[in-house]
């Protein structure tokens, strides 16, 4: 593979524009060159800004483009696995948004054309390249803690997603707690083996009625012994909670949130401190850049890419588990699931 | 009654000296007028250093005494309930460290005793008095957070008990994990209705070989419809893990460990400071002084208890609805155990 | 010396009556065996609470008894220096609450008879044995941060006191700052060379009006190079502010306030906690009984009390050159003043 | 003015390439058009990386470049003064490093050349619009804490700088204390009247050898009467410390370091976390962008700049001030200097 990854960006939305910035201008070894959207008007601009030369109305053109050596998909959840499986029949490597689908039959056909093409696939959970979360894996996974007993993950919106959105959102445990799953994998080192759910509705009624619930703690149970706990809410009104800690047979750690200062204030009735950051491209703009420059370090190295096919699929597989305790009240096995 | 209160004290063990200290000294409108225990020179040298005058070997002198208002009972745990019953038949006032039994029955005969002599009881949960918990639960109980949502408590030991003392403990639930079940109950303002514990021997292969367990998590769900979690560990090699958080409506509340000092080291390799305060006497010092100055003021006003026999009861039923969930490997309803 | 160390304690207002309660309850291996005050019905209010038996209206009294050992002084800042010769005169070891005068010559007499009849003074700088800045002096005085470069000592008062109080108090240099002064050679470890005072009236011209100043920073120069930095005012609005911080060639040490509890509460609006302790007694709760120990110790044990005379004196002496500075608007060596 | 700036920038080196890619790539508004270095190759590498078509070896060509707008002066200290002085005469708008110069009569000169041409002048005091410090400010100016009584600037270098640098740097107070000079301005919001210095040279024996001081303390008064101090390391082990803090009327505010991550690591020795951030470009990232993209605002908009060549002169000032109160050991006004 030559030193300077030539890739083609499939989608040109919210965080098509964060991935295009990105691979324009600020990773090394790669360049941008094709844009693509179904709305084409989106696509041009977005190639305008960034000096790309090339653009196209059809995705299909950038798989068939030669020049075009990996492709990031940044298209609605429900395409990314045809697109990945088109993608990888074209011999492309592939960065796609997670979830890869959310359904197991579509994922495990979408790995397996990649397996078959002999492709990489990176899948974007970008919370694994978070500082914070990478420095509590560090401590895990260098034994700083010792071995991992007791896992929590407290992952909370500012605010519930509009209700048009819930209902297609696949629930929850795929739309939200998917990336907690894979961050749970992701610091344990071990496979989940067993989830118990306890959840309801209380942060609005209407999500409970469109099918799906609000607030949430899952139990989980890992291969090698530990215990876990995710806790979930779709409302934190002081912002976008996101901490993990772990205790281990020698240690703890404990990450908090993001602030955008540092400033305490001191006046005649609190100590205080303004918000912590409140949107989740704020909160993580550090992570997508890191998620993008770990890809085309391991395409152009040619070494195993951090957050795989496999990955994409067992934090489904969690999901799905997740949601199955809740429904039958009872702890569920993965194996269970598949 | 009159505006001074006669306590006995009965067992000068470990937490029997601390009560002791505080009634003689430290705390107004109490005199601690006799001091028992088996050990009758234990109660001599107790006596002696703080110039409390009467001594028995018996503690049924101490309940035959008419200058007696109220005994304080920190004998242990299997002569609470007796103690209790024989003392409300005495007509004493009681105050006595917790659990009141290890069983229902015994509880509820001990309560039923009480109630019938219509004396006062107090159980010796003494974390809710506390300033860390008890500013967490007036966070709570005034709206401050809003309606409450998602409960945490990590409550973790520096270092496991003797193996001889875990064998005859009534195991994690009942003896440690009792302290949180009540905290539980204390923060959320309603009853528990159901929990699901994972749990694990993650710290001393011995204690699960004495048939208990060293690590766990026990997920809660309460009437109102929130949810709890509690994390336990024998072993916390940083000291006494104490804290909990709480989500709402409106807010969340957080509270974290003691430390001996507010000191923060900066070298060369970390930004660091001292291990928060190990031992429970040091950590909750205060709560067990607030605890015996509310139990005074309860007794001298005639106003009710703030920890009462239902209180007492109702942690050991949700401990043994944990360890039966363990057992059964399922959600155990509270309605299940009585 | 006998293994318990009688005591006379003198003066039995707000001060007073902490050290008499930990002289009666709470310090090993003393008798608080009279108390004396001016005023024999606070004396006898105090005593009987403790169960002291002996009282007197005039401190001389105290000083002829020959059951006394030491005397704990702890009357009008006026009296200290007659009260400590007279004790030493009587051969009475001798606890002194700060300053031991306002003037030198006065301090110079009382110290002096001490060292003629060879009997111990300890000057009450509480400060000292506060565990914040007892682990900043650990940090310091054990190599663990390095040789001392730079230090600050931020003292801020919740609100200034009466004007009528103003008057008498000898100005801020000798009434508040004269405490940083002594925790500034405590850390340091060396003895202050020079100062240079800029202050001002910015909380409340009556202060100013009254011949005082109410804001202040001076900076020190010290014997072996060090600079420091105290920051005064007489009114931080968030309560008691008393912190340090030094930095030194291996690392810095920085200790921050107290707070009544460790909850963090976040809303929508900010991220906040009660503010920290207001008052100097429970701001200093421990520091008292840790400094009585200290003298009860140093006595009965025959070992250097930990606050000297000369540590009284040149607390005072550095206060004085501060103003000095001040009123000249100049550098001022400490050695033109004594 | 159009509603797109197009900017030359001269100077390639390391704050220099900083700024070219803020204004090539993420500053909206502003066409970086020509890229100028004396070492041609510096300036040409920088621009291929950056898509900048136009290079320069000579910085007067981009002065005689009619299709620019504004500079950007990112040379050597020393050609500072010149290079504003020729671009205001050839009438571009002037963004330039601090310092303006080392002396007053060139800061004044280019300074007035500026005015001649009507041209915008900004002085790059980047520290003003790090979100910390810039917090800090709002604070104060809103009157959040009230009337501004005291100041703190904590300021020191994770390492001494070469001593071939220190012999050139024009000094610790125009070289590094500089920057806390604006900072005390900016937040005071109040000129500086008097100035009165404690130094030292305890980092390294060769800086005081080069003539030079590496540990000071600078108190200043404020013509509100507010007193602030700034406190000055060459060597904090620890990386790079920046904090300030303000009290005031109304309260207090403080801010602290940046860190790499927000994980705290208990063991069974210590609770901690990682060092500060180390070096000025990771710990003022974002500052940088910022005071370009207002330095672009103020031109595009035709508005006042954020920092003037008047910031630029009084920093000087007070520097000068600053070392010759610690020459001539005194206090110094600031009306001695200019």
């Amino acid at each position: 593979m030559s030193a300077t990854l030539n890739v083609g960006l499939i989608g040109t939305g919210r965080i098509g524009k964060v991935h295009a910035e990105h691979l324009a201008h600020r990773i090394p070894r790669v360049k941008l060159s094709v844009i693509s959207d179904m709305d084409e008007a989106s696509a041009k601009t977005c190639a305008e800004k960034l000096g790309v030369h090339k653009v196209a109305k059809d995705y299909k053109q950038v798989l068939q483009d030669p020049a075009v050596n990996a492709v990031v998909i940044c298209t609605p959840t429900d395409t990314h696995a045809q697109l990945i499986e088109e993608a990888a029949v074209a011999g492309k490597h592939i960065f796609c948004e997670k979830p890869i689908a959310q359904t197991l039959p579509k994922i495990d056909r979408a790995v397996g054309a990649v397996k078959k093409a002999g492709v990489k696939l990176q899948v974007g959970f970008n919370r694994r390249f978070d500082p914070n979360f990478a420095r509590a894996k560090q401590a895990i996974a260098s034994g700083e803690i010792g071995e991992l007993h007791l896992l929590h993950i407290i992952s909370r919106d500012p605010g519930p997603p509009p209700i048009s959105y819930v209902k297609v959102s696949g629930g929850i445990f795929l739309d939200m707690t998917i990336h907690d799953f894979d961050m749970a994998r992701f610091l344990a080192g071990s496979e989940v083996t067993e989830v118990y759910t306890a959840a309801a509705v209380l942060v609005d009624p209407a999500i409970g009625e469109a099918g799906d619930l609000d607030t949430a703690m899952v139990l989980l149970t890992f291969e090698n012994g530990e215990i876990g706990c995710i806790d979930n809410s779709r409302k934190a009104v002081y912002g976008y909670d996101q901490r993990v800690e772990a205790l281990g047979s020698a240690g703890a750690v404990q990450v908090s949130n993001n602030y955008p200062n540092s400033a305490v204030i001191s006046d005649a009735a609190n100590v205080k401190r303004d918000l912590p950051l409140n949107f989740f491209m704020d909160r993580y703009t550090e992570s997508f850049m890191t998620e993008m420059n770990a890809f085309v370090s391991a395409v152009v190295e040619n070494t195993p890419v951090p957050v795989t096919g496999h990955d994409g699929r067992m934090a489904v597989v969690v999901g799905l588990a997740a949601r199955k305790s809740y429904d039958e009240h009872r702890p569920v096995k993965i194996s269970e699931i598949g």
